[in-house]
């Protein structure tokens, strides 16, 4: 059995002793050919360890430092990418070129800091990885004239810092390592019988320090859901020194720090520990399905809901043609989750009023609401279609069999005011269509709103289609797709990520969001808590210091 | 009668044209010496504008500014002072010493960029001004050697930029000029239905810009209540260039921009407008008053109101003495205001629901809740303890009648977690209580809890002494008694300010609540966005470039 600390699998999602079934395989060729329409799909094997590309090790820990490093192959391996499509795609045949010369797994937060007074007066590049689970290509070394640029690269590999330090039962809140990953966060608050209520999609995989430098977003559909909401103080370890934040429930005093540290992705420094505000599990929960004709329709019940401040837990849109990419093709409409979650009191007055704005917007729930929990006494219905799609929508088995069958496969997410949304999504869905066809001849493009805000939806835009044989060539069929929808959302001024964080990948569009001297501004702050340039070079920013 | 575009007073709180009433002085005289046992006070008289001290300008603006500047002494006089307590001395004394050389009032962005560009050029320090409420010491020009650092110091008055310039009744959002004061944003947003939902205490006086500048705190207890969580988007007018972030309901790319501005403090540059997120008036509202026989008490009950994530809209703790303060002494035991509102639902089962909460944490509500609004068809109780609380408890009257009665008054605010309250409570009533005593022979400290978090409360302390009858001797136990509460609080590792921000008067104290590296990020940051250190100096921060 797998547990949080077997190592993650070289490529795809996973542990490194998952093994991806034959027949699970073959069943999503089948699926992918019968009921997607794609052309026959070759089955690729991986490339295995010994035949990859890995280069030697540049350079060697010094012998203070050796004790936590390691530059064995398979180690290296492990933590040279993310889980972008393309880095899935050249892990699988075994191009590891990026690798890190060294993978350091500190101990103790002075170990962390070791590691960057090395990094700093060796000029070696430091990638902080926490689960290394990010899609976005910034948890990657550097590579090309930006590699050059360093003596070396290290991956500073949190996982040993994974305790719950500390829990204050009374305010609710808990210190935790920055290296703790998402079960192993709620395993340690269990006995207090609190969790922290952050559930990102990668949540079995990644960790604190990663959520908290990624802004990353829980499934949650809105309030309470991004971790920048949970975080009540941090301490990040820069080259520069230690950042800590005071502990205190809210402040008004100056910008606030806290948020600065929320999105530097890892290029300012290393967040080894935060005080987060947790809470009890829900006692009461109620959940409903809800069905539209469009999504034009679904979006407006949504926006009351919203705007009613009904503030539920779940109120997630998929359309048509994202619960046929699940293989729920019986859902020939356009579905609305609903859930609502206390730890209080009853939700059935919540999801009853829910109910009764859907269905002044033309929705029809057929099933009801099931309420549940140990609030209500009862267990949750095993075969409602919200279970149902909760166990389609799993990450892994799709995204998994996609590398071998040579599937493209690929997320744009932004989040654009009601006023705009209509325009907005016709113009996307037609330049994603538009690209599919011109890249691949053929494709899909679902819908999804993963979050929703009162002045309007995080828009989650998946595509599928079949790709060349050729992994370059499948990787710029998939760049080109990402570049064409991400045009299209920046010529709409919104902006290239709402949960996926910037790294390498959506960096070119972030420059078009900010304002350029805000981009200044970044980079005045990074020469003064990483002044060598060593942080995750490249990732976020071009900057001067860091290597290009 | 006054309206919003009326000129502020010179001193204390109210317009220009607002007299303080003789028979309630002689009340408020008779209340302080009877009910709170101060020792006979005097009733000073305010010196005359043509008395007052008021340095001859230093400087003149250049013609193509001419149009809307202004040297008169009476402009300058009201345009020297924010409302902090020994600024509404020095000014009742007629001590206008860091008047502002000239007064600009920008009819449009394009003046706010040229008054820019000619301090930038020139070495003048320019200080922003919305409201000029602020109670820090942050709307003030620079004196002494940091004024001598400047050719001469400009006040950058908004108060024309005061339209709401677009409104999206879609996603609930407007575009709000950074000028506008409190009611004149909502008389505009009348016409759509809307409001902004932020109530600070100075709302009849301040303004968009100094709200987002300062990162003001409305009068709700819980969530959505900082002005922080209503900014979609903003644009700040800086010495180096515009920054202006996209219009997008959320987003995590990178460290949140909207963020760096909010706290800002008019030392980076001028929120000249922003996008604001707003919404219609509540018409279901229920309210309470409920009482306890101890503030630990009262804290318990609250502390699980905000963790059963009830959201009250109010949810405010007065100790005994504080409603004594107020006149209201038939109230011996510590008060909690219950309010409830929404704009889509009954709001009885929530408040029903906290009444249950505080009565098994042994509160007492005599009256029961009172539910009025549009929804309910009632109207609000007349007499009720809300009321008359809410009556009693209106800025301006006190305060303004301290400052001829010599009364020492000032506040002093933070956020403490639930389980260190208890002590640093016990520890902060001992430290003013003993300052008071030493400075003053006697005094009165009372105690608020003026919003609450899931995590701990904002307390609120307020004190009030016989003071001396010198000016100079005033402001000195004014600042010995803050001082020595300021202490207690960062002895105790909180922070200076939850909603009143730093300016002058709790810098010293900030220093001690952020990390050193971040003092030097935010000064990196000023010098990309003000490179010539022109913006509001000696706030916030020290700065090299500011003239020290």
């Amino acid at each position: 059995m797998s547990t949080s600390s077997t190592p993650r699998r070289r490529w795809g999602w996973g542990h490194a002793d998952d093994s991806i079934d034959d027949a699970d395989l073959r069943e999503r060729k089948a699926f992918l050919e019968d009921a997607l329409g794609f052309p026959e799909r070759p089955v690729l094997e991986p490339t295995p360890l010994e035949e990859a590309t890995i280069p030697e090790p540049a350079i060697e820990p010094p012998a203070r430092l050796a004790s936590f490093c390691s530059s064995d192959r398979a180690t290296r391996a492990r933590r040279t990418y993310g889980m972008a499509p393309p880095e899935n795609v050249r892990a699988f045949h075994g191009d590891f070129e990026p690798a890190p010369d060294v993978v350091a797994q500190p101990r103790t937060e002075s170990d962390v800091a070791d590691v960057l007074e090395w990094a700093t007066e060796n000029r070696v590049a430091v990638t902080p990885v926490t689960g290394g689970t990010g899609v976005a290509g910034g948890t990657s070394p550097p590579t090309g004239d930006r590699r050059d640029a360093y003596a070396g690269t290290v991956a500073l590999d949190l996982r040993n810092l994974n305790e719950v330090l500390e829990v204050d039962e009374e305010s609710r809140t808990a210190l935790i390592e920055g290296g703790t990953m998402g079960p192993s966060i709620n395993d340690q608050l269990e006995e207090y019988g609190l969790h922290l209520r952050h559930y990102p999609q990668s949540y079995e995989l990644s960790g604190l320090g990663g959520w908290i430098a990624t802004r990353s977003g829980g499934h949650y559909a809105t309030r309470y859901t991004h971790i920048d909401e949970f975080v009540e103080s941090v301490r990040m370890l820069c080259p520069a020194g230690t950042f800590e934040t005071q502990r205190v429930p809210a402040h008004g005093a100056g910008p606030d720090a806290n948020r600065l540290v929320c999105g530097s992705e890892g290029t300012f420094g290393v967040v080894t520990r935060a005080w987060m505000r947790v809470e009890p599990r829900p006692t009461y929960r109620s959940e409903a399905a809800v069905y539209f004709d469009s999504v034009l329709e679904a979006a407006e019940a949504i926006r009351r809901i919203v705007q009613a401040k009904l503030a539920p837990a779940n109120c997630r849109l998929h359309d048509r043609v994202e619960t046929s990419m699940y293989g729920l093709d019986d859902i020939d409409r356009e579905m609305v989750v609903l859930g609502f979650e206390s730890t209080d009191r009853p939700t059935d007055p919540a999801i009853d009023r829910a109910l009764e704005i859907c269905a002044d917007a033309g929705g029809d729930c057929p099933d009801g609401p099931d309420h549940h929990g140990s609030g209500y006494d009862q267990h949750r219905s095993p075969d409602s279609d919200v279970v149902r799609w909760g166990q389609a929508f799993q990450l892994g088995g799709a995204g998994n069999a996609a590398i071998p069958l040579c599937v493209v496969r690929g997320t744009v997410e932004t989040a654009v005011t009601w006023d705009r949304f209509p325009a907005f999504h016709e113009a996307m869905l037609e330049t994603v269509r538009d690209a599919l066809e011109d890249e691949c001849g053929m494709g899909h493009v679902s819908t999804r709103f993963s979050h929703v805000y009162p002045d309007g939806p995080a828009v989650y835009y998946t595509f599928q289609a079949p790709g060349d044989r050729d992994p370059d060539r499948r990787i710029e069929q998939w760049q080109r797709i990402k570049r064409a929808a991400l045009d299209t959302v920046m010529d709409h001024a919104l902006t290239p990520t709402h949960h996926h964080a910037v790294g390498r990948n959506h960096k070119a569009w972030y420059a078009r969001q900010i304002p350029e001297n805000y981009g200044e501004s970044l980079r005045a702050i990074k020469g003064v808590l990483d002044p060598a340039g060593v942080m995750n070079p490249g990732v976020l920013l071009d900057s001067a210091t860091d290597g290009d």
